[in-house]
Formats: structure tokens, C-alpha cells, sequence
């Protein structure tokens, strides 16, 4: 599978193209082709190091939706709407939301768009035929860069296109003792987007670190 | 610990009995009364054919409040205002809800009162001294009703006050392989009850059962 990951850089994507490029071809995008670079070289050092195989490259955000079959959004909520703009070529594609509509007070707290989620915010931001699922939200970036470390997790995906919502439940499956679960259409993204300041919540409240979720 | 169920025949609350009385003092309540004494006597049934302790017994919601330190408001959203403008003698004394304001569409959508949460609503409609914590919301009344299987979960605690989320933390924790956490103050709670709809899509659209969380 070809992924390419929109603001690859930043802790999340890093974390995702870690555990992705020894499986699929992967495209870290940034608005700095030279940072985007440097992640790709630091994931191929990296997995090499540890006997991997690894496909990555770094490029501009938009020659990462260009490259790629499937987009993962690894980018703040601020940044959904700005960087949107910018890029062409989502028509068609899968896009994946990892984003987390949050606020940080004393605590986390999940502060939607009006639209309730911002998966349904991206929906009206991207062409109708765009294949928008949820997915990835819950990615501690530390564990995920950890490779060392086993993730066990589950991981819930949202979304209204029974096709690419297959594709990115295999692509979430592929990653060893990561498993993905039907979590709903796009509409119930607002409950997913909800766990990620929850689980920040969790580690702050009882002394734990990059606390992930599982379904028993 | 003497623990009153307001709204104990229901499924969450028999379950919740069910695990709560072999080690604590549990008081049924019901709107009404012969209604609470069956739940009573078929807990008192099901726990002593086991060979187990069981202090239950089964009275009105008023007298539940009135007999008990912790009272847990087991009762749908629907009837959390009309129920509790027919009780009294909350002042003081810890409250814990389990309540999610949820709808049932083609999925599971959590559908939140203009306070944000369940929990926000319910801090203004009892005494300012009640010592309300949001707990219990995950609990798949099946599973809990089962005796004979293992829980093995997590309940996220919410609440402002700080011995009285210790109180909760250890009734909830004196159930064994269920595990409290501190999920934050009251205000969080929106993130916890969002966690049940939550379930009930994952368990409806994976053909799974009764789901619960675990945190990793």
C-alpha cells in the first residue's frame, strides 16, 4: 500500500511511519521538504538498525497525497483547515483523520467543531468523492516510535465507504498486535476523537504513560 | 460499606448488586417496593447457591438513599430529572452516576444535555454537599450479572471531590480484576460517558458481546 502522512514530521506521523514503512511505501509529507527528508532518513536508520526492511521517503505534503493511495492527516486540529487548503488531489483517494479536536485546561477536554467531530469538519473541507475514514486517534506517538516495544491495541475506524474502510482496517491490522474494529459510520467519529483526551486524562490522573485502549 | 442503588432492578443495577453485595451492604431501591425485594431475593438466591456472602435487601429509592453513605443513580437519562425531584436526603452523602446520555439510531450516537455531560446536569439538580463522581458507565450489565466469569476492566472515575473519588475508587476496586482510575474532575465526565455508545458500536458493528475497556 501506498501511504503518504501529511505532516509526517510531527510526533504522531513519525510514530505511524515507524511502524508502517517496513510494510508499505511510505510518503512523509511536511510543508519542509528538508525536514520531511530528515524523518525519512531517521525511520530508514532507524529500522535498518534493527535488521527492517524499510520503504520511506520524504517529500512536500502535496507530492505525499500525490504519491500515495491512502492520506493519514497526522496534523493538529488548528492546522486541519489551513493545511487543507493548500493541498490538491484528495479526489477520489483515502483519507484518514487521526485528529483530535481537544483542548489542554487542568485536564484534557474534547471540544468539538460544530460539525460534532473533526472528521465531519474534514468532510465538508474535502471533495465529496474523497473516501474520509477515522483512525489512528489513539496513537501514543512515544509507543509507536518505541519499536522495540510490542503495541497491543486496538485501534476504531469510522467511516461510510465500506470499501476503503476494509483498506484501512488491513492497513491498521498489518502493524503485529495492532487490531482495528468497525467503530461506525463517520457520524460517530465524535466518540472515537473522544478517547484521546481521555486516555491523556488517564495517564495525567494515575501517574502512567502513553496509555493506549483495548476492548475486552 | 452500604452501598443504595437507586433504580436497582434495572439491568446495570442488578448487575452492579449482584458484584457489589457479597462484599458490601447493598440496598435495592425501586420505584416500587415488591419490585426491589424480588431483585433483592434473586441476588440473595444467586449468590448464596454460590457459596458466597450476600447482604441485600430490597426497599423504595427514598429509603436506598436514606439507609446507605454511597448512592448510585442506576436509572436511564430520560428519568434522572423526574427521579430525582422525588427524592431527598442527598445532602452530604457521595452520589455516583452511571449515567450516559445516549441515543439509539442505525449506531450509537452520545447525545449530551446542554451541560456537556450527565454528570454536569446532575451536580444542579442535587445539594451543592452532594459528593457526586461519574463511575460505573462502562458496566455491560450482562457481563456483571455473570458471575461465574472474570470482569477484568477498567472504570474511568470523575469528580471534584477528592475523598470522596477515593471512597468510589475502593468500592469499585474491591471487585476483583476491576480496576478505578482517576479520569479527572467532573467536568471530564463528557469524555466517560461518551465511552458506552462508544462500546455499544464496537460490540454491534464487530459482532461482539458485552464490551468493556481496558486501559494499556
Amino acid at each position: 500500500m501506498k501511504v503518504g502522512i501529511v505532516g509526517g514530521t510531527g510526533d504522531i506521523g513519525e510514530g505511524i511511519a515507524m511502524r508502517l514503512s517496513s510494510r508499505h511505501d511510505v510518503i512523509i509529507g511536511s510543508r519542509e521538504e528538508e525536514k520531511a527528508a530528515q524523518s525519512s532518513a531517521c525511520c530508514l536508520d532507524t529500522l535498518t538498525k534493527r535488521g527492517l526492511p524499510c520503504s520511506c521517503q520524504g517529500h512536500t505534503n502535496q507530492e505525499a497525497v500525490d504519491r500515495s493511495d491512502v492520506i493519514i492527516l497526522a496534523i493538529p486540529f488548528k492546522h486541519v483547515e489551513p493545511t487543507l487548503a493548500t493541498l490538491k488531489g484528495l479526489s477520489g483517494k483515502i483519507v484518514i483523520s487521526p485528529v483530535n479536536p481537544m483542548e489542554k485546561r487542568e485536564y484534557f477536554m474534547f471540544v468539538p467543531p460544530p460539525e460534532g467531530s473533526a472528521a465531519m469538519m474534514i468532510r465538508r473541507l474535502i471533495p465529496a468523492d474523497a473516501r474520509l475514514c477515522t483512525a489512528f486517534n489513539t496513537v501514543a506517538a512515544n509507543k509507536w516510535r518505541a519499536l522495540d516495544e510490542e503495541l497491543d491495541l486496538a485501534i476504531p475506524v469510522c467511516g461510510d465507504d465500506p470499501d476503503a474502510k476494509a483498506v484501512v482496517m488491513e492497513l491498521i491490522n498489518s502493524v503485529p498486535r495492532v487490531r482495528a474494529y468497525n467503530a461506525g459510520p463517520l457520524a460517530a467519529s465524535c466518540m472515537v476523537e473522544c478517547l484521546t483526551p481521555l486516555l491523556l486524562n488517564i495517564a495525567r490522573f494515575n501517574k502512567m504513560r502513553d496509555v493506549g485502549i483495548q476492548f475486552k
